[in-house]
């Protein structure tokens, strides 16, 4: 099997608990997290290059023109970014890498690496989304309306993502991902290597 | 995702323990296994419905001619086959079957069930598998040398297989393979339903 990490892009309904999955990800199983760089301000509690690394817009345009984001996107008035540099220095250090981007990106980096794992975390229908949009009890009706558009749309992306996982149980849900991860490096794919070794290692000494 | 159960086809070189992580899968995830039918003589200690269903060539015939087996072959004088009637009962319940079968019964299977998932079960190279031929300690030259003639015959098979999995250690097979079913089940191409569904949901609605 290669020896290079897997790069892993998490999607999902706003309202599916994509964070948390990959929260559990992170400290179930140890995967690398790829901090976003972002425009935006900082909310209270947040900090920088915890939730996102924060930089004004100037900062960010010339990482855009240095190559410095293995992709990027604007939404709104605010730019985000995948930093390269810690991407690919984990990658070449034999770590997965987990990437929470959305749709428009998650395309962005399938294009620059084929074999990256593209997965869309749900909930088991929209009613349960809905219920977990509005049962937060903390936002006004506006605010909900907004994020039900968004998971609307963020619906007629679905057929991009390779592998669909339902966040029913969070620790299943877990566990789930996990296997899709590990099933990628055992696919025929990802062993062309291996599997041309084992042949001639067996025509060499003329068994065949 | 479908309520319809997977089958798994499992093949991998002798010497490489397939049998004993088959069991593992059964006995640790409740996987169905189906049993061949044979015509070849029952070797002392096996039993009838357990290691094989044991039939007359007669009885072997007639089953092919009322397609009672999903695949069939014969290697040297005996026949083998995979008796349809189980397999189809247990995926229609539900349940995952796993068959143990040869490349050519595996491509056959494909062909009929075509989101079968086919795993290959080899150690980490072929040195260890000509240890493990040879180190039984129970086999005479001859035996060894036909061992290690048909497991370079098996290398040349493993392009058929989506899934190479590496029994290093047994526990980490087993659960490796394991990781591979469940994965496919969420493969984009097994959840088209419900991805239909929930973007109908929302246009149904109006929201987008």
């Amino acid at each position: 099997m290669s020896n290079k990490g897997k790069l892993i892009v998490i999607s999902g309904f706003s309202g599916a608990g994509k964070g948390t999955v990959v929260k559990g990800l992170v400290e179930k199983y140890g995967y690398s997290l790829s901090i976003s760089a972002t425009t935006r301000n900082p909310r209270p509690g947040e900090e920088n290059g915890r939730e996102y690394y924060f930089k004004t817009v100037d900062e960010f345009k010339t990482l855009i023109d240095y190559n410095g984001f293995i992709e990027w996107a604007q939404y709104v008035d605010n730019y985000y970014g995948t930093p390269r540099k810690f991407v690919e220095d984990e990658l070449e250090a034999g770590k997965d890498v987990i990437l929470e981007i959305e749709v428009q990106g998650a395309m962005n980096v399938k294009s620059q690496y084929p074999d990256a794992v593209l997965i869309f975390i749900t909930t088991k229908d929209k009613e349960t989304l809905k219920e977990r949009l509005t049962g937060r009890g903390s936002e006004d009706a506006k605010t909900i309306e907004k994020r039900i558009k968004r998971a609307a749309e963020e619906a007629e992306s679905i057929d991009a993502y390779e592998y669909i996982v339902i966040n029913d149980d969070l620790s299943t849900c877990i566990d789930t991902v996990n296997s899709v991860i590990l099933s990628r490096k055992c696919a025929k794919e990802n062993n062309l290597e291996f599997i041309s070794q084992i042949k001639n290692d067996f025509r060499l000494e003329g068994e065949i």
